[in-house]
């Protein structure tokens, strides 16, 4: 095929890509993951208390996320929001996004009444910040909760599934694996997929940017992100281990 | 099979479905959508003006949607949040999506220097707010059109597609077309669909809630939103003819 | 007299008015009410507990307003706002006004420790949003008291005199009845009048918009209310039959 | 009659006025207004600027209010509030009330495009703070009037009628002229009037805060406020004389 | 030398100063300072109750400082600010310093579970008012602490220092004690500094506005303020006498 | 002498300091400054546009900062602040200084009508944070105008003179250079100091946290820091040599 990437690489390759553990030797996990030149810092931070909702209940912890972007993260400087006001649509879609995704690999009531916070900062932002994001949070959260069951706090892990995410889309008529801005930018099709270790799908967001998408291309960009999710999966595994 | 619906509804049918158009006779366009017990009120308002930065550009208008709910569209009581702050993530998560899809089939350029606000209030709630939503707005936003184009302000009609959309799951292992509140509670997977008239998709947003899919099942439920959109897009041809 | 209304009515009739009970059917109690082109919807909501100030003290229960306008209420769009911050000072005023005048007839010690929200959300507006607010939100207190005697939890009812409302005016020198919304823009003197059904006087609030008004005009103004509200009282009585 | 006040004061009495004019030397027009003792420092401001709405449409100026009270003007410490948003509902309805009380008696056009800021900061709250407020923010916006006279800013004074205003209410049965603070806790009725110097009304605001009123007790309530307002004027000449 | 101040005063005069104690009387302890034309409002607030962090822990109250201008303290009106939110960055510094300075010489565990708060309002501002509140403050601060041991609510008194403050500067190459507003906007630098009644610093607050200083320059300012902070404390003691 | 500090230091010596130029890409001009455990990303951005107040007006540019920690900077998670609400006092206080002090050493009329952003993001923070990041951002700062004069967008370089910072303090009667969190937690007197490249005071904010200090222990701390700031200067230079 003639399509031919900024980069050079192929439909079905993923950016360099490079996972640091215990990257913020303050928090309980943490970890630094480049993807291309997508940068995120992710830490995991535990407090022993949960929501009001779930208070003396007996259901075990919590877990949240919170997103944030270093003003020069982008080329042109972009304004700090934050807090629980001032925070935009873009952000809170993404917190709500990296919380309910790695929810759905715990068992919370292995956590007792213990909340986890994942802070996702990113750096620099190449395209992918969100599945980024993901991906890094997952090695975060394993290394806290590997804390936390060394110093037998908890008995067993609350993690019962691995978690890794990646973006896909159509540009020009052409399904691709891991947009970079500058593709992501001039995609027809936007699609950010999270998937478990066993191939199942968490999360699937699908967005037509300038074109309506078939069945078939819905197929074709499936298939693109569960192996790009596999290579990340190794990735991570290699960074806690 | 022997899974039974809660209104006795076979897997594959839509809740009685009515669109009343120029519900509101101060907008623009209106509709007032009933999709089982959830009641929608949608209008579109034509303002002459646009944002910033489309501002004396000649790249045409805009439009953006506001989701907001009666404090009793609910069971409780649930209280109000609006304005530019403290509207909460779900209701922009909804808001953005509502904008993205209406403007999806829409030619903004034919539109001139103005901006069509959708604004969807949530009389009643029984599931599927948001593709009830979609799918009301299309017909208030396709009436006030109509008007500008009957009024000679614009000469061409800016919706180059139909648009529609709904809500499926998997409860208990079964895929399912247009849950209510009680389904969609007990959901393992919960997806929402938005396409066009020609059967192509333009937002795919699907969430395991309890259990992660695979490919097979998004595939099943990926063919009863296109069944379930093809007959809506019958109500809404009827509403506005 | 020469005087003649933009609708013919004479200075002493109201506008075609109807009350429909039980309109919202999550809430304990609800009705929508129609004054000529003026539509509100009026919920009454119940729940278990007092603000601070009341808790544990024996005094029984608690009840507040809130007021808002959906976007196309009016003629032009009309911007959001809603919480507690951001309501605006005319919203602010009107929601303080609905609470007083029903508190004016409650003995809320017959309560119990609970409170209940009425919720007014004017569909269309044509003057008058706010009286027709408070005679409606009547009937959705009856209803939701009603309720809760009936299920025997509580004994009396907390109610113990009928209340509704009505605005009246002078314009180019005339006392008028039930202002809509062109008549009000004219008017010369706005007064807001809400009574018992024992014909007392609960809330008084005129303004000369445009004319200083004298003791004797403010006299006949109150007489037109007194008229006006003992037929308001009628349709709320019909209603709740 | 039996009734006793508690400063011994008759039913028709006011309590000792003074009002100070030029209080604070920066502002174009300033006053202290001593009423029993409440204290309100009420001072006008002139801005070379209209809101948005008046700008460059030949329709003259503009006038607003604020008000706002020292934490120690009451006996307890009060928190503080202001800005745009934070204030609460009764500050707003009170410089709503201030700011249409003295436009009301302005012939804007006479101002040119100006802006008259009329700030009300109570130093000492002893009931009757929003009464005062306007009887003392019209000695200061008569002296900063007059010197934009004396400066030939302005030909004509942009002040067409006098304007005071004063508290009314029922105590165990009996109508009371300016209720200090205790008497307006116990009261059954609460009314604040504001007059022009001919004795008409620009603003009635009665609440039934205990029992509701007849006809016969408004009136007796108008005529003793009549009369307050006519010596209350009488201290406001004598100030700006 | 040839140096001449705006109101000819020599470089280590403070301008004329009083305090007049109990300037507010529903304070538990109040002053007004006057210092030239500058006036500040200050009153002491106890409350029973202290902050989270303090509760049930035995370590004794908490003090706290608010700081506030009338609209016309100033030359042109400015706009209020206040709450929590909104308020600018410069009142947050005054406040925290006012507070931090009190606090310096305050023994809080002598106080008991009890809360000051201090709030300067100034009325009118012609430079150093953020001193000026520190030096009001602390005599409104010692009337409350001296009415706490009167009525025997505690034993000793929590204040173990003296405290007040003065700003000096260097205008036009010259060392200045106590700068008015015309002489702080001309000044190269601008310090603030706050002394116990034994001539130790308790904060030390300087910046240079057009010209960095050098140490001797420093050691200049330091003994001028010395002279001035004694002066105050004279003024201090009267008042309290 | 005994006095020990926690990491060995002798009392006049820097922790051991890095700075890392060109950090951030995507900036103008950055840095990481690493003092100990202290790591603070700083960027400067410059945008072709200036405050409303000095918009076409001649007067050149303007310099303003923001200063944020990441969560987990601290040992503890600290909750995000941002955006122009809900920043806290301490963290206003700091952007201000951090603005001020590089604001001292610019020519801002050479910049032309253009604003340049500091960015101090706090990675790690072990004390002295806001002095380390006025030292790291005017590297930033001078890397931003360097790429402005080789782009020849600006003549001559608007940065007149060099500026750093550091903290001194007394703790057990010590005085000490670049106290780490630990020390600063048990100091005595606490003392941020702003220096020119000639050794002139710009900033000297010094807090007595717990003892009142002389003019003695004043020169002293001064001494230490003159000597320190020239140490941090040579790092500076290193870095943008």
């Amino acid at each position: 095929m003639n399509f031919t990437r900024i980069d050079g690489r192929a439909e079905n390759v993923l950016r360099p890509t490079k996972i640091t553990p215990n990257f913020m030797p303050n928090a309980e996990g943490s970890a630094l993951i480049e993807v291309g030149n997508t940068k995120v810092i992710c830490t995991a931070s535990i407090e022993d208390r949960v929501p009001h909702f779930l208070r003396n209940q007996g259901k075990g912890g919590w877990l949240t996320a919170e997103y944030s972007m270093l003003p020069r993260a982008t080329n042109t400087r972009t304004q700090r929001e934050s807090g629980n006001r001032g925070v935009s649509g873009r952000t809170q879609e993404i917190q709500r996004l990296i919380g309910r995704s790695l929810r759905a690999v715990m068992d919370l009531t292995a956590l007792g009444e213990r909340t986890i916070t994942l802070d996702c900062d990113v750096m620099q932002a190449d395209g992918g910040t969100r599945t980024a994001s993901i991906t890094g949070a997952y090695v975060a959260l394993l290394l806290a909760c590997q804390s936390l069951q060394k110093n037998n706090v908890i008995k067993r892990s609350p993690i019962v599934h691995e978690v890794a995410a990646v973006s896909v889309g159509i540009v020009e008529g052409t399904a691709l694996l891991d947009l970079c801005y500058v593709e992501d930018s001039a995609a027809d099709v936007d699609m950010n997929i999270v998937c478990t270790g066993s191939g199942k799908f968490i999360e699937i967001q699908g967005t037509a940017e300038k074109q309506a998408f078939t069945s078939e291309q819905m197929i074709e960009m499936l298939a693109l992100a569960e192996k790009g999710i596999q290579q990340l999966m190794m990735f991570q595994r290699y960074a806690v281990k």
